[in-house]
């Protein structure tokens, strides 16, 4: 089989190396890269021949070049900062490769139109990482809830703790990452949607620039949800990640089995199999009216527990969108 | 013991993990970094209470504020580009801050000046990172080494391959860096004259982007040095880097033994007994010199034999100095 | 009298061509000049000889050079955006230089102290611009109501229309700015203050990202005041900038007169009677508190005749600050 | 009629205003603009209502946007560094636009093959300032000489000085700006080229980062040029531009005329008449040779009088590209 020629954009961040190691294990090429960053080393891990550019003109130069050669590439990475993927995305198509983006796609919803017109105006594809699909206990739960009839009962946590840098850099800009919800949660509520059905209601329940929390409706789930990247939240002091699924008081262990999801993303995109904007717009569409909407107050039985033992400080305001809508007392 | 407080700038390149763990090894604390790029992730694993910025003003206003509360920093780390070095050390002296700078301290050696007047007039202190004269195997030959009297013949060699990458980064560009003898050979430069004294006269063979070669007399030592960033250098196929010393006709072992040395430095650094301008200006000024001087052509008997091989593609050109002084033909 | 060597940071901007003017204007010297921006043609206006640096360090190893050669700057002339301003000038003071520097001085209040310390620590000193003081029909109404036992009505009106690029720009981040008090409005509030004594108490009527009013109350003076850079809040529609002062019934006239205000600036400073940070102090505080009160709910008789037109389609919200205090119906 | 919808890249740099002016006195409209730089108060002078963005991912959104509701724009002016003219033009013609670039379209003259490709995949046109060839004097000139048989003798002087800014700025960087030839040198061959016929020889004399001057000989004429951003180079000490042509022994003067000269570019343009790839790429291939060939020892006769009179500090050196070919003595 003729070995496939990647280019990549972003590769200074720690998402980047997943993606070069799926190219790598896929048994592809990657020939150029593009990160404004230039502490790089890490490419050498992969291929001392892969041309460096910090300049998107002089990559767009380069790949226009190897393309009228007949020697172009044929699949865009894309591991930029959120707000610029569907511009990379666009650079790609509109060069006649497909694109293969990280989540999520888009921060604000609307943004996947132009990227629907353009796959159809060039006829190519885009891609994108819902590596929590390929995860084999989620499949094992996916089969078990795939005819149910009841409404689970779901508590659903993730606490991922980061320093200050997190909120000086880009992701901590909403504008710039869409915020926890686009940065941590996306993946979370795309599986849900992916396994119990279409949204039927939202609603916010606190937010601050370091956690977010509220209550949705699902065809056949009901969740709390708990997201943050606070310390203080974690439920011990080894400042490890916790990450949980609760289903009608079970919890689900998936903290294994990561390792190779974006390989087998990468295997199933080869394949013509990855999941493309549609499999994607639930959950962009959820987290941008999750991120638009007005923070609650909610019924107590809709609070998730982590938010609940906090109840007593907070006060809900109800005027504004959920960025700057609570004040502790 | 009081924890010392550092801060550092330049946190996003390789080397920074370095002084980060001997920060942490040494039972110090870190509480600010600096770095224009963000991807900075690698903090959390220290702490996650390190204020991170990206602009050095706001980096100045903190340890400004903490400064007049009486809770300043001790220490101030370096591990900027290099052509930043001198500014940064100039910034932590006037500060009242002591500096630990990676090597080089400067580029051009008459920076190193200042750097001695600054000293003076704040009673701060300027150490430098010279971690192979920590190197056990190394210590033991500069042992082995010292009442002797002969002129010993010596065959420096060091491949280490970089992509492209490197050619974009600063680290490609001479006014940034150096160029390779600065980036790659100060090190190894040091090294040999701490064993075998001064530098008595220096010629350069061979320079291009890739790679440097020439001939140097020490007080007690003739060396062959080649210095090469191209893979195509490497005697085998498997890519890591080749690091040799033949002394005499033997090779020195010294692969391992790497891992903890910048923490023994700043072990050393904080009794007060780490390496400081005086110590780090002779190779600085051996760098500076082969740097800007023309390319001769060598005695043939002078030649590294890595570079003796090509000799017949090379015509040497003696009007320039060594960046452009070579053409194939 | 011998020739003062300046060296100026920010040189892209528009303000840059005043300072510009009145180093060459007082019959001193341009010598060094830094903007991360390169587009500074504009120099050579002035001469061919400035030496022009796009990195803070590599400005700060030319100033340090030729300090040590006895050749240093006198003063440092500061036109960067406005929160890099307190850092700018520190480096001037460590350096032992005297700073020169745009309004405001700073963004935040507290961040005076710092500067105040270090003016003693190193002996040498800040001023600022504060050019309407030197206005001179500015001068005539200070002294008319010098002695002024009444208290005087006043409508103080600005509107200076900016297009998008202004909200893009630095100027358009109230954390880089300090929002539209910083930018356009501190002039007017330094001048009431001078004129009509210390702040009695301030309210914020109204604000959004491209307008801002309230109330004031000085010692001999209560001031409605408004300040836009909406062109639709203009009186007519040619666009441009609209200047009222309005004393117990009288439009004061100053909209000419404002050319030289820069250099006459610096002839004072030159002369040591420039202002300083204690001048500058009280309208900083003000324009510093009305950017973190909440916007409140007014006496209709305090509210500026081009704030109520617009007052039914108003509702005030009264727990937030000003920025994000009121929701349009 | 309709009015043209333009958007802009490149506005903070000074020749952005020649085309905001053409834009604004053709009677169009300018919608969206594009610069890395945040000082662009100048667009005010043109409209309130231009969309700004520093960065090229968010104005490509906007672009999109706009083009998906049928309301796109018409042309993109590009007046970015030259390095990035043919990725900018590359972008209009993909988004199905054409593109108004200023000189040089490309530095690399094989970069236009590209562009030829590409607006014929895209049904779009490039179109380049060729001011000068609108300029009157120089059209007489043209016509003068259209049927001339005769072999005229030119001498080309063009003294234009610069401080030292731009040698620190993209333009005294020669892989961005392609040096002197193409920054300040392009128009003027253009137009020998257009009056005298296609280039039979070229050969460089002396080159340096400041100033360079050779031999030229077209169909129809012998020139003798001499190109200088030194200020030492004036005859006068007057500092102002210094622009000669002399033919035959007569000075043509053309020194006024040239303000409206991008408007009539574009007024050509906007009627389908303005100059493309082809006009330009007879002037692109000769400084691109220029740039790339070696010093030569000229005969006495070829040299220009300005460069003769140093004929003795001068010792040429024929190994290397005339980047670094020179030794002062």
């Amino acid at each position: 089989m003729n070995k496939k020629k990647f280019a990549i954009i972003g590769v200074a961040g720690f998402v980047a190396t997943r993606h070069l190691n799926a190219i790598k294990e896929t048994n592809n090429h990657i020939i150029a890269a593009l990160d404004p960053k230039d502490s790089v080393g890490i490419l050498d891990k992969y291929s001392y021949d892969i041309r460096f550019f910090t300049e998107f003109e002089r990559f767009d130069r380069y790949l226009d070049k190897i393309k009228r050669k007949g020697k172009g590439i044929n699949y865009l990475s894309i591991c930029s900062p959120n707000y610029l993927h569907d511009s990379h995305i666009r650079y790609a198509l509109r060069m006649g490769i497909n694109a293969i983006c990280e989540k999520p796609l888009v921060i604000n919803a609307k943004n996947l139109d132009s990227l629907i017109a353009l796959e159809k105006e060039t006829g190519t594809k885009v891609y994108t990482i819902l590596q929590l699909r390929l995860h084999p206990s989620l499949i094992t739960i996916k089969e078990k809830y795939k005819n149910t009839k009841n409404t689970h009962e779901i508590e659903l946590t993730y606490i991922t703790p980061r320093g200050n840098w997190y909120d000086t850099s880009w992701k901590g800009d909403i504008s710039k990452s869409g915020g926890i919800t686009s940065n941590i949660g996306i993946h979370f509520f795309d599986m849900l949607i992916w396994i119990f059905g279409k949204v039927k209601h939202y609603e916010v329940h606190y937010t601050d620039n370091k956690k977010i929390s509220g209550y949705l409706k699902l065809e056949t789930a009901n969740v709390k949800w708990f997201l943050s990247t606070d310390k203080n939240d974690l439920p011990t002091d080894n400042y490890k990640p916790y990450r949980n699924i609760n289903i009608d008081g079970t919890n689900v262990e998936f903290s294994t089995g990561f390792t190779d999801l974006h390989t087998k993303s990468y295997e199933h995109i080869l394949k013509g199999e990855g999941f493309g904007i549609k499999d994607a717009s639930d959950s962009i569409n959820l987290v941008h009216n999750i991120r638009n909407t007005k923070v609650i107050k909610p019924k107590k039985e809709h609070i998730h527990p982590l938010q609940i033992k906090k109840i007593n400080t907070l006060k809900w305001n109800t005027t504004n969108t959920n960025r700057h809508s609570l004040t502790k007392m």
